[in-house]
């Protein structure tokens, strides 16, 4: 038998607050109503924080690779070139897109776990003199590195290039400044640091993106956004029937977050991911990403001769402890642990004990207590808690 | 102050059963586990003999018109042609859809409120020829008019033309046979019959269908059915993150729906049809769909001299009963209301009394209490009560 509670500490899906599930749960209204208007104006105006925004953000009905396709049907047109960065899985989706529309993308392999170097951002540039566009996730969720978004804004700001920024796992997450940096357009969905049930994908543009989607007649329907612009800006209602209970559960979660503050929200972690970290090293483990590692999901090596996969299945469904393995050449390699939205710090003992457990249980040797006792000694540091 | 107890009678969204709320509320699972799996096959496996079919349902994390677009962006390529009948705002949106995407989109334009004459359908396929698809709405939910499926159906087959049909005010409200009457292509929505709020589109091919999908390249990603049935099908998943919550809702309302069964499903709304009708009939007005009305939704005509949107807008804020006006040139003229999914026969009672009470009171005059005596009539007459 499954454990009474369960803990969803994987990097999305991640668990949904009561009370956001309760908000879901009352009786739907129609959307063409001012109850809904009022609900949509508040939900897009309160985004804009965590997207560090001034601009319009839109809420689209879809997943977040509805939002991703939603910035290259938008932007660029077939035959149009584009420099994409992939670091894993979600870089490699940029290059699927731009493929099905028929944009000549130039790809930047980036080792698993390892930021983009800036500089060959600035090299692909010169070398592809046409890119109208840099295509980069801000925390590429597959390997938990982050990139440098912010330097690599300088470059494409610099060169007039368009940045799209998969913002996934990192809107809300930990902080970023839209405007500022330089992004021209940023993409998330809602079941990560929303705190949502998946179902919501979300994109801001900056200004020069949409004078950019102004000239591009690439086919699309559903994913107009000049029409969704129109709807959401102008009428107060979306283009399509909208997902009206999640868009009144993100009121409610949104709503959570700006209570804790913005600040504290990004604190927290930072503290969960140094705690969960402390953890893994004091049990030996190394991290894929240790450069350059995402605050919102941290990747553990599984040890030499120990098989990831099974550490996560055993610690699911033996322990109700759900994290994630790797994907693709990582497979069996790579134990990833979700620290976004709903997660509170105590929480990363959780994940370091049900760790500990499994791999004493598959043979790895370590004094038992070592990797909680290090995510203890985080906790009791830390000033926020 | 608005009443405590609301009635959601539009022509969707609709009512979702407590149950179902409840069902959506639940903590979030993760989508790649064996318990989604699970969930997704049941959900797809319990659809069928809504569509009709023996053929694939995939579940699409989009609004209705996703789906439409899915079918469009999947069976055709820019330069083919296509016919659509416009007998309203979404026979329209099947034109914009074919426009988007540059097919050479042939209208037949239909009088609102009426359904298209099938002799036009065997027209345009003869004066157009080269005409790969004829797209069509089973019930064109602006005007409450259903179009003649089953004989469209018959004239494509023997010309081997695909048919592409708009069935979100459909599926689940009448019999679809899909297969039967050799429907190719067949869309919905989950805001409709299906007892859920929006957020889930729907899409079943035919055979012949998937014949032609094979051949086409259009631009697609997040709408592209060959990789969503490799997915779903073979891989028991999604290829995108899918909208958990809302589909472990589809579960619970399926199996509302099957306990209740599909003939019985379908009997409640053709007396909620027939009643709400006499209803209206005895108030002295007019239906816009006369001669040939949907099952799911009545279309009543505001009398000479009485705006409709007052009346549909005092019924939603003075008595807590939405109603839908009507859109476009009817805009004003017309006071849709809604009768699929989780709605009581009962409920026309209500409907009809909040509507005496409106048109009473903006001075059109009749002896009180014959609407919701006719709607008493059927009622009682009918052996299903």
């Amino acid at each position: 038998m499954p454990p009474i509670k369960k803990y969803l500490l994987t990097p999305g899906p991640t668990e949904v607050p009561p009370e956001v599930l309760l908000e879901i749960a009352k009786p739907v209204i129609h959307h063409r109503t001012p109850e809904f208007s009022a609900e949509l104006d508040r939900a897009r105006q309160a985004l804009k924080p965590l997207f560090g925004t001034r601009e319009e953000v839109l809420i689209l009905n879809s997943s977040g690779t509805g939002a991703m396709e939603a910035a290259v049907c938008n932007l660029l047109a077939p035959g149009e070139e584009a420099i994409f960065v992939n670091g894993g899985k979600f870089g490699e989706r940029w290059g699927k897109i731009l493929n099905a529309y028929g944009i000549v993308a130039h790809e930047i392999k980036v080792e698993w776990g390892h930021p983009v170097e800036p500089e060959m951002v600035e090299q692909f540039l010169a070398r592809y003199p046409r890119s109208q566009a840099v295509f980069v996730q801000a925390s590429e969720t597959s390997t938990t590195a982050v990139h440098p978004v912010e330097t690599i804004a300088e470059i494409t700001r610099r060169r007039d290039v368009l940045l799209v920024v998969d913002g996934i796992t990192s809107v809300g997450v930990f902080e970023q400044k839209m405007d500022e940096w330089g992004v021209d357009a940023l993409v998330t969905g809602s079941q990560k640091a929303l705190m949502l049930p998946p179902g919501l994908g979300f994109i801001a543009l900056s200004e020069r993106a949409w004078r950019k989607a102004a000239q591009i007649s690439t086919p699309k329907f559903y994913f107009d956004l000049k029409r969704e612009l129109k709807a959401q800006r102008d009428e107060h209602t979306t283009a399509y029937t909208p997902a009206v209970s999640l868009i009144r559960g993100l009121n409610k979660s949104l709503e959570l977050i700006h209570r804790e503050t913005l600040p504290a929200v990004f604190g927290r972690h930072r503290l969960m991911a140094e705690a969960v970290r402390a953890g893994a090293r004091a049990l030996g483990l190394e991290l894929l990403a240790a450069r350059a590692p995402a605050p919102g999901v941290t990747g553990i090596l599984a040890p030499q001769g120990i098989d990831g996969t099974k550490v996560v299945r055993m610690m699911r469904d033996e322990m109700g402890v759900s994290v994630q393995g790797g994907q693709d050449h990582m497979k069996g390699k790579l134990i990833r642990i979700g620290h976004m939205g709903y997660v509170s710090p105590f929480e990363m003992l959780v994940a370091i004990s049900a760790l500990e457990i499994v791999l004493s249980r598959l043979g790895y040797r370590f004094p038992s207590g070592v990797g909680v006792a290090a995510v203890q000694n985080v906790l009791a540091r830390s000033a926020s808690i």
